[in-house]
Parts: C-alpha cells; sequence; structure tokens
C-alpha cells in the first residue's frame, strides 16, 4: 500500500503538485496546531507542471486521521473543458475537543483551501444526520457563501434545520432535498445515491460519475441485510456497482476496521432488546445517544408490544424522535409517549425511560437522575438501567462516576460489557472486505478513522484481493489525484490544521491561548503589582499581589510576605543599576526571580506576570 | 446486604458510633473536597453510649470508593484491656488524580482520624509494592511519626526504600523485613500472613488474630495455581483458614468482580507471549508497566530461551529489575541485557526492548521512541510492538494517540484488544466466589474497587452462599464494627475525602484553587489595571489590560481598545457619584460590566480581576 510519507517505490509518482502552492488566504476562518502532532512537516511542493491530461482531485479535509470531523471535496481539473475547477464537497462534521484543548467546544474542518474556489463548488452532499457529518455546517456554510446548494435526505435536511436555531444570527440555508434514488448533475460530476444502513434512517452512500470514471463514497455504512430500521441497505445498487465496473477510487469506513468478524444485525440487537424489555420487574431506563434513531425506534416499537409507556428525557432526543416521526422514519401510537410527571401513575414494571446522557455527561438526563436532581425522576430500588451505546474514549472515567452513583442509588446497571447491546452502526472487517469485493473498485481508499484504522482497513483491502498499490492512505489534507492513467497520493497538501470553535470565536483561539490555559490550570496566575517612584526608583508601599489558582492564600500569607520581599528587591536592585531604565529588563527579571523562589518553595510554576506602574 | 445509606431492615442495627464525631483536628495534612460527589452529606452521629463489649474498629480510608489510594485501620477496643486502643495499618496506596483536578499529581488518603492515636499504632504492614498500595508512604509516614514501624516482604521494602531516593529531605522509615511464614504481635493483634499471586512477587495477604476473633485481608490476588512467577500462592495456608474456623470478616479483593470467570493463569500469558516471542521477524518492542515484575520476568526468560537479547528502557523498570534479580526473583543472565545503543549490533528478530508508557505517557521510553526523540532506538518498519498491559480508564485517547504514530512509524501494533495478553493480575468472579469458599467468613466485607464493584462482589458473596446480612459494604471512612455479637456497619464517618499532593504541598490545594484553575483553564484571565486620581477619580492614562488564555491578542486590538473604554466609564461613573469613594464597591461594579461586555463579545467567562490604584 502507498503511504502518506514515501512514494511507493513499485510504482513511479506520477506528476504532482499540480495546482502546487498557493499563497495563504486570509480568512475568517484560520488554521490552528495540529494536537499531540509531532511528526515533520507537511511538505508543499512547487508545481511541476501542468498536466495535459484530466484527471479530479480528491481533497480529504478531516476524518483520516481521527473520528470525526469528516469532510472532502473531489475537484475536477481539465482546462479544456467547461466544467473545468468544478468541486463537490461530501459531508462537514465536528470533532469532539482533545484533552489538552481545555475550554474549546469543538473543531471543525480547515476550509481555507474551498475559499479561493467558492465560485466552483456545485453543491455540498450530506451522508446522514450525525454530527460527525453535520456539525460543522452552521460555521463553515456562511464562508462558502449563501448560494451554494446543500443535498441531503429529507430526515438529515431536517436535523440540520432543527441544528440552525440553535445559532444566533440565523443563516439560511440553501436546503435540497433527494432520495437514494435522486440523480444530480453537479457540473463535471454526476451523482447517484445508495441507501446504507448505520444506525440512524435515511443515511446515504455517494456515487460520482465523472469523465474519468467513478468515486463511491460509502459514508458511515453496516451491511445489515436483516433490518431496515436504522437506514435501508440497497445491497443490488451496490452490486451493481460493480457489474458495471469502472469504480475509480472506492472510498470506505474505516471507523470498525478494527474489529473482526460481521457486525452485528439490528434484528440481533432487538432480540436482546426484547429479552431486557420483557424481563424487567421494575422500570427500565435506557440511556443512549439522541441521534441513535434506529435504537429509539426499537425500544419505542418493543415497548408498545409489550405494553409499556415511554418517557422520553433529553430536549435534543424529544426534537430527533419527533421529527422521524413526523417524517414517517418513526410509526408509533402518541398516547404510549408519557410525561416524566405521569409515570408515577403507572406500575414500575409499565414504564420505560429512554434519557440521553449514556456517556456520563453532566447536564444529561442521565446524570440529573442518578444525581436527584431530576424535577421528577429518581432512582428506586428495582429500576434496571440500560446503557445501549459503547463508551466514546475519553468518556470511560465519568461513565465509571455515573454507573457508580446508579448502583449506590440502588440500580442495576446492565452494560455493554455485559451483553452485545451497544451501538455497533459500522461496518466490520468482514463487511468492509465484502463491500470491496462487491464494489470491485480499482482503487481502495479508506476514510473516516485513526491513522491506524485505516491501516487495518488497507489489510482487509489486501485480503479482499487487492494489490498492495491499489490502496492509498492519505493523511488529511493531502491530496489524491485521480486520471484515467493513476491514482495516486501527491505530495501536494492543503491547510487541514485544527479550527477551534470557543463561543462566538472560530479559528481565534491559537495554539498560545491554549497553552496558557494549560499552563494556568495546572499552576494558576500570580500577578505582582509594583508602584516604582520614577525618581527615586524606589518601590513605593507594599507590592500588590492577586494569585489564582496556585495556593491556597488564606494558608500562604507567610509565602506572599516573603514574596514581596523578592519583588521589592528584584525591581529596586536591577532598576538602581541602570540608567536610564530599561523597564523591559526589569520586568524579565522580576518575573525569573519571582518564579524562581515560588518553585523553591512549593514545587509549582504558577505563570508569573509582572506589572510594573511608574507614578 | 447491608448498605451503606440505609440500615437493613431484616437485621437489628447494633449499638453504633461507639466513639462518635471528635472535634476536627489541626494537622498538616488538611481535607480537601471529594470529586462530584453529590449525594447528600455524610452524617456524624453523637456517640451513643460506650460499649461494654470489646470489638474492633475496622477503619477504610481509601480504596472502597475508587480503584487505588488502598488504606486501612484495624482499632482494638477494649477498656479493660491493657491492649485497649492498639492500632494496625494496612497499605497506604496514592490514587491518580481525575480529569477535574488539574496540576494535581495524585491523591493520598486523608489520616485526620489517625493522628491523635498516633501513639497506639503498633505497626504499618504492606501488602505489596504497588504504586496504590505504597505510594503515599512517603506523604503520611512522616507524619505519624519516626517510630511506627512498617512491616513488608523483602521485595516490598526493597522498593520501598528505592522510591525514598526521590523525596527530599529524605525521611529514614522504620522498615521490617517480613516473610509469609513470620507471625508478628502487634499489641492486640497477631498477624500471619499467606502468599498469595499478583503481578508482583512478594504479594502477601494478611491475617489479624484478635481476641474477638480472626480478620482476613486478601490484599491484590489472584488464585493462579500453575505459576509462582508473579507471586507464589500459599493455597494451603488459604484452606487451612477455612479449616480452622473463626474469620469473622474477609475483606477481599473487588478489583476485578465485575469480570465473569476466572482470571487467567500467567501460564496462559506466558504462552501467548512465547508464540510472539517465537515467530517475530523483526524486533519486538513491548511496552508494558515498572510495576508488572512477574511480566517482566515472563518476557526476560522467554527471550533467553529464544535467544534474543533485552533492552530495557525506562529508568523506574530498571530499578524494579535490578531490585527484584538482587533479590533472587529474577534469574537471568546479564549478559543477555544489553544498552540500546548496542542493538543495531544484532539481527532485528534477536532484539527485544522492553519500554515504559504502554499508557502512551508523554515522556516515557515507548512514546519517546515513537516520537523518534529517543537517542538510539526509532521504529522501523518490521517492529512489532505489544502493548502488554491493560488501558487504565482516562488514557484511552493517549494509547489510540501513540497506536496511530507507531502505526504511521511503520511498525506493526498488537494490543490487548486482539490478544489476551494484559495484566490479568486480579480475581474474576468465580476466584472470588472461590476464595469466599475456601475461608468459610462470618462476614464478608469487598474492599479495593468503585462502589459499583464492591455491589457486584457481593453478588458473588451471595453465590457463594453467604446470606445478605452476611455481606457489609461501607464508603471511605465508614467505620464498621466488629465484636463476637456482631460486625456491622455504624454511621460513624471519620474523615476520608481527598488530600491532594501538588509539588511540596500534601492537602494545601483546597476546592476553591481547582474551581480557579478550572475557570483559568476553559476561558482564560483577564486582569484590568487602573491609575485613578485620588483628587480628580478620573483615570489616568489609558487602562492597562494582561489576559491569558482568552483570545489571541495580536488579532483582537478592537476588542482590548473597547474594553479600555468600558474600564474607563465604568471606574469613573461609579467612583464619581460616590464620597468618600468605596474602591471594593468600584472594583465589584468594574468586574461585573467588564464581564458582561466580554462575554457578549465572545461567549466566553474569563475571570476578570480589576486592580485600581489610586495615586
Amino acid at each position: 500500500m502507498m503511504i502518506a510519507k514515501t512514494q511507493d517505490r513499485r510504482h513511479p509518482a506520477p506528476a504532482r503538485g499540480l495546482r502546487g502552492a498557493r499563497p495563504r488566504i486570509s480568512s475568517p476562518v484560520h488554521t490552528a496546531f495540529r494536537s499531540g502532532e509531532t511528526r515533520s512537516k507537511k511538505p508543499r511542493t512547487a508545481p511541476i507542471a501542468t498536466p495535459k491530461y484530466a484527471h479530479v482531485r480528491i481533497v480529504p479535509l478531516g476524518g483520516l486521521e481521527e473520528v470525526g470531523r469528516n469532510m472532502m471535496y473531489l475537484e475536477y481539473v481539465d482546462p479544456k473543458s467547461a466544467n473545468h475547477g468544478d468541486i463537490v464537497v461530501i459531508d462537514m462534521g465536528l470533532q469532539f475537543p482533545e484533552d489538552n484543548m481545555p475550554g474549546i467546544d469543538y473543531i471543525v474542518p480547515n476550509i481555507e483551501s474551498l475559499l479561493p474556489k467558492r465560485e466552483h463548488i456545485k453543491g455540498v452532499v450530506i451522508t446522514h444526520a450525525h454530527y460527525d457529518h453535520i456539525g460543522a455546517i452552521p460555521h463553515l456554510m456562511p464562508e462558502l457563501g449563501r448560494n451554494v446548494p446543500l443535498y441531503a435526505t429529507d430526515l438529515t435536511l431536517a436535523i440540520i434545520e432543527k441544528r440552525q436555531e440553535d445559532f444566533h444570527p440565523p443563516h439560511s440555508l440553501n436546503l435540497n432535498k433527494i432520495s437514494s434514488d435522486t440523480v444530480l448533475k453537479l457540473g463535471a460530476f454526476e451523482l447517484s445515491f445508495f441507501g446504507v444502513s448505520h444506525n440512524v434512517p435515511a443515511s446515504v452512500g455517494v456515487v460520482l460519475r465523472t469523465p474519468i470514471g467513478r468515486f463511491v463514497h460509502t459514508g458511515d455504512f453496516k451491511l445489515d441485510v436483516r433490518s431496515d430500521i436504522a437506514g435501508k441497505l440497497e445491497l443490488e445498487k451496490i452490486k451493481e456497482l460493480g457489474r458495471a465496473g469502472d469504480i475509480r477510487v472506492l472510498m470506505s469506513d474505516s471507523t470498525n476496521a478494527r474489529e473482526t468478524g460481521h457486525q452485528f444485525s439490528e434484528t440481533d440487537i432487538q432480540i436482546e432488546m426484547e429479552a431486557i424489555i420483557k424481563n424487567a420487574k421494575g422500570r427500565l431506563i435506557i440511556g443512549t445517544f439522541a441521534s441513535l434513531l434506529g435504537r429509539l425506534n426499537e425500544i419505542i416499537q418493543l415497548a408498545e408490544r409489550h405494553k409499556k409507556k415511554v418517557v422520553i428525557e433529553g430536549r435534543s432526543m424529544r426534537n430527533n424522535i419527533e421529527i422521524a416521526r413526523r417524517l414517517g422514519y418513526m410509526k408509533f401510537d402518541e398516547k404510549n409517549i408519557i410525561r416524566a410527571e405521569e409515570s408515577s401513575k403507572y406500575l414500575p414494571e409499565k414504564i420505560i425511560v429512554l434519557a440521553t446522557g449514556a456517556q456520563g455527561e453532566d447536564r444529561a438526563a442521565l446524570m440529573r437522575i442518578a444525581n436527584r436532581q431530576h424535577r421528577s425522576l429518581q432512582i428506586q430500588p428495582g429500576d434496571t438501567v440500560v446503557f445501549s451505546s459503547s463508551v466514546i474514549p475519553g468518556n470511560e472515567r465519568s461513565v465509571q462516576l455515573l454507573t457508580d452513583k446508579l448502583y449506590r442509588e440502588g440500580a442495576e446497571v446492565i452494560n455493554y460489557r455485559m451483553l452485545d447491546i451497544h451501538a455497533g452502526g459500522h461496518a466490520k472487517q468482514e463487511d468492509l472486505k465484502l463491500m470491496i469485493e462487491l464494489v470491485k473498485p480499482q482503487f481502495l481508499m479508506p476514510i473516516e478513522g485513526n491513522h491506524s484504522f485505516l491501516k487495518m482497513h488497507a489489510k482487509v483491502g489486501l485480503r479482499a484481493g487487492l494489490k498492495p498499490e491499489q490502496i492509498i492512505i492519505a493523511d488529511n489534507g493531502q491530496v489524491v489525484e485521480a486520471s484515467r492513467e493513476q491514482v495516486a497520493l501527491t505530495k501536494e497538501y492543503v491547510p487541514s490544521s485544527y479550527v477551534m470553535v470557543d463561543g462566538l470565536g472560530v479559528g481565534d483561539v491559537k495554539e498560545v491561548v491554549l497553552r496558557d490555559r494549560k499552563m494556568l490550570s495546572e499552576d494558576g496566575i500570580f500577578v505582582a503589582i509594583v508602584i516604582v517612584d520614577s525618581e527615586t526608583l524606589k518601590v513605593r508601599n507594599s507590592p500588590d499581589i492577586i494569585s489564582r489558582g496556585f495556593v491556597y492564600l488564606r494558608e500562604s500569607k507567610e509565602l506572599l510576605q516573603q514574596a514581596r520581599g523578592i519583588i521589592r528587591k528584584a525591581v529596586e536592585e536591577t532598576a538602581g543599576k541602570m540608567s536610564p531604565v530599561n523597564w523591559t529588563y526589569v520586568k524579565d527579571m522580576l518575573r525569573e526571580r519571582l518564579g524562581e523562589f515560588l518553585f523553591s518553595k512549593t514545587q509549582r510554576r504558577p505563570m508569573v506576570l509582572p506589572v510594573i506602574i511608574e507614578v
């Protein structure tokens, strides 16, 4: 397989860097740093020559080194064609911040390389309604301009629209409904779709026909031939792709490429859930994601079958269920859904509570119930809490904390460690292999996952009969070039660094701001305010000290007293030796001596900020 | 089973709160807050009456609501006896800080309740050499006084001694070597020991004989009847405990009480490891804990058998192996251990690197190797990296980051998801059941684990034939009273809140300091320095602003300019209306108005600190 950093020796490199490096674009969206990144800086090669042949540039902006912020665009290049430069964007997702990004709300893809080509964007296609595919829309669509059309299925569109309400000022989107049978002509690209099973209905994969061949983007998928409840798999269309041939590149979901075997069918999960629901001798409280609409649908149907009432706790979950019902993706008797306050009128075994917060989120429904902060629901002995979603890496501790709270309140807890009732919306290795065998692509490009997941997906590709040179593992931002002659990685990288969203700011939190936040969080801050008589150069009064997050001030009076002495001495000694006084130098000396003193006394390194005021 | 918060109705409560609440003790070790704790404040009941009968108070100071900071003491109470008040302490471990404790090094048990009883402490017994059992020794032993003897096996002692070197000034400990055959008379308590298998050699469980019966503390254990490499199980001694009878309470390890079935034998793990070592076609880099001495021993022996050289990377790992070799717990030909620099002289398949850092720790050997920051080791294609330890909750993201780096550098990675080669040092449910069946205790008290683990251990107890009233689930700090007549939870709680170690400070970081650190880490700090003419009450010059971690200052000039206007206006308007001026009020107004302004512009809430200087 071809590796990002080195050109495969068995296979000559194609002409590359077609458009080459561009000057940095000044835009409201800026680049930030790449978390934890230490490998050598990515090269930006100058253009070698403008190629003669038509080709497609595949530009992944996110989702190739993480789970999240999925976004890519395909650009058709043929100077002789009227469609030269046409672009189609696929997905626009967010990523949740990492541990070393305090205060950051989330991360969105970097669209710096797209901005100068705004006029060429023929459309943005969204594969399904999950945040790692739709979450960046409110932040990025306004940058791309009011006229760019956005295409998605009905359910996906409705959830995108609902989310826009949370943003002010509201930005109206150019929304266009498709079905899995729609054919779209977007400049050089003719798009068609195929339904996939995942864990939200109305999920689709995309086929992009171009003059140099066809490209397939699976979106998130599993191959569930037994259940349509969480997305209807159109297997015949997928088989037809392989039969018709000419699939240049298959871009396929790697989220579960680490897992061997086949993914569970929703039917299996339904059987497990039914056993739990049927046998529950008390209330059942099921924690899951608001976006797992397939799962929610199953539970509501099973509740109906077993004559139980359902309470829905969590605003986003209520919204999503309402949307899905309105669009016909969920069918249930509305009388079976009751409000939390009404639940006490029923026997406990007749109640199922669906709640958000299975990741241990502080303010979500499940934590409020466990904490006795919910206005009408509390855990009572006999309750069974089911975690019906796997734990997102990084959330293990909060889930454990929540579990302990639930046990303490007297609940039984069933989680994914005990029963296989977790999400399971992504293809595992044998499903990925089958997808390759059905689609018969000329090249495989694993997408959607950490680098190691892409590599494992590549191994599956080899087992499916592909040769190493038919597998392309790119990094975020790395341009892949596909022509009739060749499909290959280039050494051209467009900006793909993290763009962090913090409050109203998109991309304005730079590395230095985050570094300061981390430093502040570890040992706090120590501000020394010194008033100096500009004639005598003596410190007036006692220096003021403001400190937060460093030591408990009430019990540190002696330390502060000593620090005042150090401050006075450092300023008077340093300034006394100079004429004229270089106050910047005095401040530096003060910072250094004070920092050393504080470290020697506490082994902590607060951020020391000296303020010197001459009067 | 009996639950901490409510007295079991089926079983009458014994006389309780024997000694009752004591006045708070002033000491250098202070209490801090309990993370994430929201349940109602624990009660402290007044003493009811001094009981007539002899009894033992079991006081768990840590380890009953978490994995870590294991420590408890047993106190003999019989006013008629010369041994009245005698105390034995078991273990003195640390806990790693949680996500909401930035800057904290670790957490140690709260010994406030022990300090006034210092004179009565007959000894501190340490069960084995892991940090969650020994880690608080350097911080707490000095508080207990120079004369308190500490007892442990040779290997445990040597590791405790080595660790003391890291602390300055050094505090000499009163160290006393025991073997698993030692019998110790410590006041009212006669202690004997039994060897257990775990994952470090020389691990023991403790039997405490008292006038009112015997108490058994398992320490960490598994029941490995096939291998002695990670602690020699003395099964006959355990069986003899049950045969002789009169075991009032079995305090037993709950770390793996969530896991069904039996724990693996080290022999199984060895077979897996041997297959990997034998089949490795390139270098093998094995990441594990420095403290997993059993695992390290296995690998070094297997390397010898397969004629491979071993490189040991990581100071703590080298120290521990050297100690284990010196004491005869590891036997190997020293020529087989080579330095990293020498490894290039051998064929790759002849090299095994043992490295610390399998949890993705930033500065540990494995990360430095992956980052190309190691002076003589780099990943090369053909290397296989084995993660031979399970991931500690909270470290999943760093382990994923490390895995991605290793794949990127061209290594193959084998981790516990693929093969069962992880730690496995703790009894699983069937082992716990067997332990209960062998020891035949009158009461079971699950220890060492989160609350939910203790509850699952209790269920195992029921399966082992115990009645609910024979099972005691206590919280940290909750006193358990054991007499000839009864063993029961009381409502008496001694202080057990977190004591945080930060640099040289033990317990001096209070809740307010941590709250400030969190606030600083999320939105930074904004200091406004205003010089006011004390006569005109006008602001002189332009107010100074110092800000860190809030916005990127270079791109926020307009915001800062507007802020200066707000500051000037707030100060002059507020002060102008007062005579005399209440500067505290002016500061409050300034803080409020400035905070509102900054939030309206950014939706961030930096900590706003106003400084007003009158001249």
